[in-house]
């Protein structure tokens, strides 16, 4: 029986809030846990775990792979927020982490969720987890330089590495915790690559820009809609019960926050 | 036939310099690259291939986990010097990262370097390198807040977790490529465990700061002579050829640079 995405966010909220972080970490905890108190979507680990339960797998298994994602993707919200880079004060309504612990402090928290979600990432047997990370976090990396720098005008590939990659990966670490054979991946990854296009597309709407500001609102809503089609095609060919990943496709194109 | 220390830093030199990073980052690389070509004495990676040859693995295969140890210490250093946290304008007698390349993009090469560094520790079939390079970093990092912060008055604890953990890491990483069972480890890791701390009385010695601060330059000597002394017996109960880490324990403990 696969549970709907509202079940798997309550499972993804209560293992956030609950894990263990290295106690060397000392004081520092308290900013790192900051940011991961307020309250997201937590669209890509319920992503995460909504894969494993249509594999076969416990979706508690998939916990830590998850929250790993999860902790990369809250890595890069405080270190893109602080001054040197977007410079925003606030966050989901709350004090951004740099304004509410300082800027030393909030640099060195972003530094440990990395290093966090790599641990997290590295307990389980095999080192696939950790490499899809890995790949993952310097594709968004590569992405947010190219994004402060204005280097790239193509925001499509720019969406891909800032936004796409690390849903692929939601979808990927998933796998490799299921232990699905690399040969039957290729359709599954397919459905990844579609996601973040999706969700960002939707968030350029959102936020009137990206996509929005280069194409118009009416082009955008169709781009968006033909996103969350390709996705729904990817998964209608996968020989599995996607019908939970299907309804988190429809909530990422409906979505109005 | 086991190789001099200075034999095995070209060994390190030559490929760090040619170690492919992830295309993703484009023109990040530059900047990723920059800190990891200043030079320095690259005593970490020197160690790991040293362990690694002792217990009789072949050193080029320790080095995509040696390279792993020096790119978490080069990432620590371009995110220290940032003017959030040291504000440090020159390193090794170079501009450091933030004044080449701007705040933005040392920041970022930071993390780059991170996860670059967890891309080539993930590069064997075990996850262990990963792992322990995942704990050494977040005892690191905090030390770190530690160091920045002022709240902790214990200078041993301080150094133990801002230098100790990557040097014993240096160590540990070499034990599971080469496949040193667990239970063999102990003396190896008491030995990585004085390492550090020799290197930092040294450190302190040189810099006028820390222990020499402290306890005055004449026993801080003594205290440096000591810890070599003890690193030199950790390594005379290892049923290894271990002349070489004997060397490099004598260059750490004479350094003057």
């Amino acid at each position: 029986m696969l549970r709907a995405p509202e079940e798997l966010r309550t499972v993804v909220e209560s293992y956030l809030g609950e894990v263990a972080f290295a106690p060397e970490l000392g004081l520092l905890e308290e900013a790192v846990r900051y940011p991961l108190e307020s309250g997201g979507k937590r669209v890509r680990p319920v992503i995460s775990l909504a894969v494993g339960e249509a594999v076969g797998a416990v979706a508690e298994h998939v916990l830590p792979a998850a929250a790993a994602v999860e902790l990369v993707h809250t890595f890069s919200l405080v270190h893109d927020d602080l001054p040197a880079l977007d410079d925003d004060d606030e966050r989901r309504g709350r004090p951004s982490a740099h304004v509410a612990f300082g800027e030393a402090t909030a640099l060195l928290a972003g530094d440990a969720l990395l290093a966090e979600a790599f641990r997290l990432a590295l307990s389980y047997p095999t080192p696939m987890v950790g490499r899809e990370l890995a790949q993952a976090t310097l594709e968004m990396i590569g992405g947010q330089y190219r994004d402060v720098t204005g280097e790239t005008a193509d925001l499509a590939s720019l969406h891909r590495l800032k936004t796409g990659a690390l849903f692929s990966a939601s979808v990927g670490v998933a796998l490799w915790v299921a232990e699905v054979p690399e040969g039957d991946q290729p359709p599954w990854r397919a459905f990844g690559d579609e996601l973040g296009l999706l969700f960002q597309i939707v968030d350029d709407l959102l936020d009137g820009d990206g996509y929005a500001e280069a194409h118009g609102v009416e082009e955008t809503r169709r781009l968006a809609d033909e996103a969350g089609a390709r996705a729904q095609e990817r998964l209608d060919v996968i020989p599995a019960d996607t019908s939970v990943l299907a309804a988190i496709v429809a909530d990422l194109a409906a979505r109005t926050a």
